[in-house]
């Protein structure tokens, strides 16, 4: 039975945990949280203790991290989890700055912790089934990559100042999940951006409508675009182009049902939270990581991904700035 | 070159003028109708001549004959055609009476003349491609049949009065598409309906609302359920089941756009007017009549399929008449 | 915390418990199977007692029986439970005798016993959402109810001798979902029915094949098919078509990726499963049996709703024995 | 009525000749082209004259002139049609150089000509549905257009030389899509392009695939990708994003026909050959051609909208060449 702290009992740690708890090899055996109420709650639900920080990532009765606190901790925490020999799980993204995630990339290496970059959306079982669909040859070479990613509306202002910026906060998703369609490296990006859906956003530094394109050196090409809007619910979609055929995965919608009436066929909306949207991948991330560790192989996304992205989205904050194509890789 | 006799000028006898007029191997050639400044307009239309019903089917400058007339008058000029040697294109009823469509039948043989009953809805692409990918095996052997049919909107009383019924002019498609389908001939028949849509449909002695139960000899199943009305388009839906798979053909939607807002995702409805529906089929149905003749194979559905059809019609009426499934065939 | 104890650890007695878990205010307290061995198993997951049927319809530690065990038991652990006070939660079907079902329930109502007759899928989101959209007039005065009905493929013979034929063992759900759409009660059942799946089937006195209609006083109508095969999954799907507009629940799929290739835009087949089919439909009908319970309002569907598919099943038995249609209600 | 002179009787002066003989106020009333068979063939077909270009453009029994010679050939055509006085409908591209377009333009404006230029597209029903609906306001501001768009397979590499390049020949459709549905004029441009379909495009300095990502003043964006390869047919499709809501028009399939099997759902390819997936276009726009010029008003889209969309390709070009986004406009 793999005895896990979790790191964070806000609404990404409960999530966490109720996956942990439908795996039969594991458990919460700790918890912490900045707010004592907060790991108080989650540990009478997971049956678990509450520890400070330390005493946790330090527990014989600890096998593995889970870090969900604010970003910025992110950096303490792998360091002193890996110096006491404990895999991790770490949430996404794994630090604002590549040079920092470049420093635990080294640590993870030199220690040779396990490490899961938690980029939930491979584990989606649509993304998951399109990627190993292509892997399998069903649409021959990848030549186009196409990501549509919305949110059903912005964050508040005061989260839009903490994010990074919608490349490194947002896009990073869409970064991942276009290198692991892809198949290859990126070499250049380009972005354009602008604020459309809030002015406030804009005042702030940020963008809330951007584009990105890719590059690599095979000549593949990913087009990926975001809004911090979308009417109709939580927007991601996928569609790769490929020598011999094309894949696409669609929205999930809140149920199958269909009106027609004068005004045409209507189905309902996309769901909306991202809690629902990614219900099953959350689950399946855990699932994989969990199942890495108890028959000790190598888990993905790796440290390395978590830092190509991060780079990714780096450079497509700074094509923005700059107003050109930034080579990456 | 194919010359042409319409009998009716009205709404379908333009519709057989348009698709003749992009067919190479014909041509209308004469043209009547009991008003004389509808034959006068197709005439200038289709630069052909204007004559009585008699002298078009004598005429020696017509070598086939499209009926098009009011049913009523159809087993009179079929038998004159019939008789003056000429090949006969003729609107579905053949007749309201199965006995004279039998007569009709026995001439036909006798005299050895080339028919068809324009069932066009075997000519909508659809349809057609559906069909032979049940004969090319594709679903295995057939077991269920469903046919959704519901008019956009109820016709007039006065129509409804000399209509037959439901059964005789509306779903009278309904049954013919499935025989086509079925591979084999309904040995039962067994209706329920009502008045729903519009209470005068049901003082006029018929109903608007009605379902059917077709079963074979060896055990296929039909549902087919009609309205006089919906609100969504001109309904027309077909879907068969077999032992290894089911085929479906979904309705033609006005357009392909797609609008999601708040309240979802809104496809066009379907195209409301019979004439945009079965544009296509009413194409390729006249160009099978001329193939036919100008190759001298033989045509199809013919004057039996308007018969049986007309069989099933008739067992559906008394069905709902003494509340009980009829034996046919 | 409301007390649940579960007559049944079989695969439907496990959904079960795991929906409990769910759910805050209840929890398993006590479970009972005729194998030990099945009983212990989930004792241990539940943190539940294992204790014979008898001492756990009559335990203090005991508000609320579960009756997920073979239908020939139903009858006496219903008296049973009722007498002692407890609060029903039985599956479908009651009994497969209606007279039965009229003791049970006329001991219910007697006895003031809560009670939920487990029609699954009025609880799955989609059909609940349908239902709720027709209650709240979006189409209009409904007009026909049309349920496509298909198995993945069919049970062992074994199961199909003493499950009560086609009629009371599959049907009975589209038989109940006809009621729940219809808003109205069946005066009339016409059934037809023949073995095209297999002929051991047939031989075993059963079909494999069916399709049913129903009309109301008012002349709705109903019509239902039944296959116990579906090459493409477990075919689920319903459509009602109203004076307004027509509501439609399609099929689930197993996952939202579309492939295009030079034979066209192939989507995934159904979910095959119905445990993962009707999930969600399971999580919430238990619920909404807790919730009844712990807010003392009336839960639905009834024992009254159990026997009212019994009788329309046993009419359609009936009516395809006979050969004719069999007035119910 | 209305005569029209065709200049080119290749298979678009075909295309254009079925448009206008189903067109009451117009007729053709002389054919020209380099190939007298291919004039006889389309004179006998239109009941028209052959004449040579020059008689044809200066006959009296010539009202408008329907430019459908290749591209080299317009600048002339343009010059003398417009100094005769003719009425223009000029095939894209207007011309392969911005400035020579530029000439036209003038000498259309000095001339005050009627002057069409036939981007077939925007007369879709569906594209016009959707820009219609913009332009309605469905969907509030327009914030993101992404248009996808490629051919079944590629032309021959002597096409390829002499097309102007895929940015001139191929995407030039889409960037004026894309202005059509953008309402505002793109000011930056950036291109990337590979040679992924076939080797021997590179060679011959071309590239097959390809992204152009356009940005507006006020910061709207446009995402374009093509490719010279789709095996799933001709691949249509738009979509844009708005602050209230997101419109798309998908492709056209070949018929609605939908097979399920236990690979799960298949639909039928898209339409691949662009007469027909662009037929319903070709003859609105040479409708609206007649119609403007009957009833003497405006028509669009106009030359300035062909050289809008040549310095847009011309742009891209250049992008493409120098790695870095071109301001436009």
């Amino acid at each position: 039975m793999l005895k896990i702290g979790l790191l964070g009992c806000g609404r990404i740690g409960q999530v966490h945990a109720r996956s942990i708890a439908q795996i039969d090899k594991a458990r919460v055996s700790a918890v912490a949280d900045a707010v004592p109420d907060a790991a108080k709650a989650l540990a009478k639900t997971t049956g678990s203790e509450v520890m400070s920080p330390e005493a946790l990532i330090t527990s014989p009765d600890v096998d593995a991290i889970v870090i969900g606190t604010p970003t910025d901790t992110h950096y303490d925490l792998i360091h002193s989890a890996a110096r006491a020999g404990k895999a991790i799980f770490c949430e996404k993204p794994v630090d604002l700055s590549a040079d920092r995630i470049q420093d635990c990339l080294k640590l993870i290496q030199d220690t040779n912790t396990p490490f899961l970059t938690a980029f939930n959306r491979r584990f989606d079982p649509n993304f998951a089934n399109l990627q190993s669909r292509i892997a399998a040859g069903d649409i021959g070479e990848v030549e186009i990559v196409t990501i549509l990613s919305r949110d059903p509306s912005p964050p508040t202002i005061s989260y839009i100042k903490s994010s990074g910026g919608l490349f490194r906060d947002m896009m990073i998703h869409d970064l991942d999940m276009a290198r692991f369609l892809l198949g290859e490296e990126p070499v250049s990006v380009y972005a354009v951006g602008s604020s459309l859906v809030d002015p406030d956003i804009g005042r702030a530094g940020d963008v809330d409508t951007a584009a990105v394109t890719l590059t690599t050196a095979s000549g593949k090409i990913c087009q990926i675009s975001n809004s911090r809007r979308a009417s109709f619910g939580y927007d991601q979609r996928v569609e790769v182009h490929g020598s011999k055929g094309m894949l696409r995965a669609d929205n999930m919608l809140e149920n199958t049902v269909e009106i027609a009436t004068e005004t045409g066929f209507r189905k309902a909306p996309a769901q909306h939270f991202f809690l629902e949207r990614y219900e099953a991948a959350y689950r399946a991330e855990m699932v994989h990581f969990v199942q890495a560790l108890v028959e000790n192989v190598p888990m993905s996304p790796s440290i390395t991904d978590g830092l190509n992205a991060q780079i990714l989205a780096d450079g497509a904050a700074r094509s923005l700035e700059l107003g050109r194509p930034i080579s990456v890789g």
